[in-house]
């Protein structure tokens, strides 16, 4: 008899795989509030790796965090166009400690305009330029159609906010982050192919001049936008006065960027690196690099795995010693593989006399016996190979399944199965708007040599189109 | 003419002392809609290094890090004491994504209640217990007499919940948090002396069995609980149904634990270490534990200050190199002091002539010149030097301003500067109720040889009395 598979297989039904994958590895639940999620210790300690990994980046690009009120009162919501974008999403809180209130007060669905009503107050001079922040915080976007970890009422994200003096200086700086926070974090630590570009006017974030953005393709050949950044240009200076006076002595508008990453990415590494097995976590980021399991819980056994795990950790890896034998070990050995543990040291009676232990590599699927002595030398060099490996293959999939296209039909026809690249001149904005009646969208304009372009008309510039999640 | 002071003296009016200094080393500023705070990067980097040394002490408690919603549906809203203790302070939404809500949400107030509904869905068997779980989070209790930092209708805060298969494991878990993670994180970390001690019933948390408190004296004299471990008993696991299957097949409820510490740690930070030249911040608790001063721009005094800058980083210690001397020096000098940097170091041009820096103290106060060489080998020690300096101040002041009483009277009289211990045989109930009539409560009862007691009528148990923020 077959065994039963324990996630329905990718091929079958991608959307049911992946809410049986968050469920069973025990990343997620969904929330007793619609759209609202409870992420469980395993996904929560993929977050906090995030967090740790991008935090660090962010404070090397000189920003410092801070932390601004989840409640906006309406009278802040100014920038037109900000506001008119988040409107829909918006959740308002009517009653206070027992009492309607006076005003209703919004919780934030991101913090420009509470952050701009304090950047107009604490900067004065060209001496508090730039003014580089950063918060971590949760924020809501009421969700009609809500997936767990991809599209939430509430999320957890980080979000940077910055002014500048000059427009070139916040420029590069949205570049910056674009480039040495979120790039360097998605290919380093993620293992993840993304595509930088800018997006058009159609995508732009409600209130910004420009949107950089890094697009990933998943596991079903949709693509997913994994992180922005934001040219605030001057749109909010101007709405919130938030001005200084320049070394000159005259009174200017600040130029301004945000920029934000989510726990969207954990649905996304679900989706990037999963296989029918469950989850494949990349070796930097995983919370649990090496499970050392006793297959049987003899004392022999047991003492063996607890001095691997010792060895293992004062070799400094991020080691779990799993001595839980009140549980059948095929079990545990799943849960694990489920989890995307990258390593596997499995020990049982007969390897202890061996002097070995079975090494399982969850990103090639290997397995092989491997002596015990050996473990603290060969790991980090098996990590680093299967870190290398899971890169390898997200960008083999982006090459496999996108197709250069010359028209709109082609292109939409491209995005069942895969991502399309059209020029841009080609496509044009009434192209945009045909394909978004079907469903397809421009993730994101490049320029020929793969760089991110200056403008939407640069010319050369390629669209990326496809479904998108 | 005698300099303005920069804050409020103390002595003539601590709550305004209090305001500037929070003010003026940039902790916090009001948020727009009351009782809210924004959280200054200063500020923040204080809470970011409490966040650390608590998340480290959970971990190896055991406990997990993990993500409850903050929306709860009302109909979540069980055990009958807790909903009554917190329904005056609810925030609550009733739109959201344009339309009224069907059935309107609770902001989190504390999460025992949506926490319990998942346990009761993961906790099957005894081998699902202890069940150790711990978020970082925002809660919002509508707070009508704001102050910042001390009570705020939004904070941030961590909050353990835990359930175990017996009395006696989610006792003595709770007893562990209070000793390992608290206890030793005030007195280790933050330099403060506190008072461990049972809560009396009236003090006690809404829902719990028993409350475990930390209690500290601020400068003036009143009280400030710092931090609170609960037992829950088994008040949720009923309400909720929070059952397992015991070793010997039967269904039994759990007991349960929870436990927080809040950004109110750095009001209290302030008030407790705080002078009347602005904040004293704990060696091992500083973001920046030294600066190195340029007195003026010339390239030597630069390269020397960044070449100390330099050497000091790389002994191990957090160091803020400030070189903009486009800003008068005695201004960034006070600036440092009104942050409470534990030491400064200063270089002027004749400073770099001698090879000589000078050392300014902030715990003791001193300035002395120091030979620059003898920085790196000097420093660590005189940084755990004054750790335990403003630790034993902190212990002097709760011993020369604590009084023993025997009667209700005397109790309330010492509670107008300071603390008073009374028999709790002798106030009672009825001796607790009318001294709150006066604003003064039992801040907790402690057992005669200073140990937690294990219940309220412990015979020689004795109670501290105080007025507490």
């Amino acid at each position: 008899m077959a065994k039963a598979p324990v996630l329905t297989p990718r091929a079958d039904d991608f959307p049911r795989w992946y809410q049986d994958l968050v469920g069973k590895a025990e990343l997620a639940d969904n929330g007793p509030v619609r759209g609202t999620m409870v992420v469980r210790p395993y996904g929560y300690g993929l977050w906090e790796r995030m967090q740790q990994e991008l935090d660090a980046r962010i404070k090397a690009a000189g920003a410092q965090n801070a932390y601004f009120p989840l409640f906006i009162p309406q009278y802040l919501t100014k920038e037109a166009e900000h506001v008119e974008g988040f409107a829909p999403e918006l959740a308002v809180v009517t009653h206070g400690g027992g009492k309607e209130l006076e005003e209703p007060v919004v919780v934030r669905p991101t913090s420009e305009t509470i952050v701009n009503d304090y950047f107009s107050k604490w900067v004065q001079s060209y001496r508090d330029l730039p003014l580089l922040i950063n918060q971590w915080a949760n924020v809501v976007r009421w969700e009609l159609r809500p997936r767990v970890f991809l599209r939430t009422t509430e999320f957890l994200w980080q979000e940077g906010h910055t002014a500048h003096a000059t427009f070139e200086d916040a420029r590069e700086y949205a570049a910056r982050i674009h480039r040495e926070v979120y790039a360097d974090f998605l290919e380093n630590v993620l293992a993840m192919d993304a595509v930088p570009g800018r997006k058009t006017v159609r995508e732009r974030f409600a209130g910004a001049i420009n949107t950089l953005t890094l697009e990933g393709m998943m596991g079903d050949g949709k693509a997913l936008q994994l992180t922005t950044s934001h040219e605030l240009g001057q749109n909010f200076a101007k709405a919130f006065e938030t001005r200084y006076l320049s070394k000159d002595g005259r009174e200017e508008y600040v130029w301004q960027t945000s920029w934000g990453s989510t726990t969207r990415m954990v649905g996304a590494l679900v989706m990037m690196h999963g296989d029918d097995h469950g989850l494949r976590v990349p070796p930097r980021l995983a919370p649990v690099q090496v499970v050392v399991l006793a297959v049987k819980g003899d004392d022999a056994v047991l003492d063996t795995v607890r001095g691997i795990g010792d060895r293992l950790k004062a070799a400094g890896l991020r080691v779990h010693v799993d001595d839980r034998t009140d549980t059948p070990f095929g079990r545990r050995a799943v849960d694990w593989e489920l989890k995307g543990v990258p390593v596997r040291v499995e020990v049982g009676p007969r390897d202890v006399e061996n002097g070995t232990a079975v090494l399982v590599r969850r990103v090639p699927g290997s397995k092989e016996p491997t002596p015990i002595g050996a473990l603290p030398e060969i790991l980090p060099s098996v990590l680093e190979d299967d870190q290398a490996l899971l890169l390898a293959q997200s960008r083999q999939r982006r090459h496999d399944r996108t197709v250069e296209v010359t028209t709109v039909e082609e292109a939409a026809e491209a995005a069942r199965t895969g991502w399309a690249r059209i020029a841009w001149d080609t496509l044009g904005v009434e192209g945009e708007a045909r394909l978004a009646e079907q469903g397809v969208t421009v993730r994101c304009l490049v320029a020929e040599d793969g760089s991110v372009p200056e403008s939407d008309d640069q010319p050369g510039n390629i669209a990326v189109v496809a479904r998108a999640y």
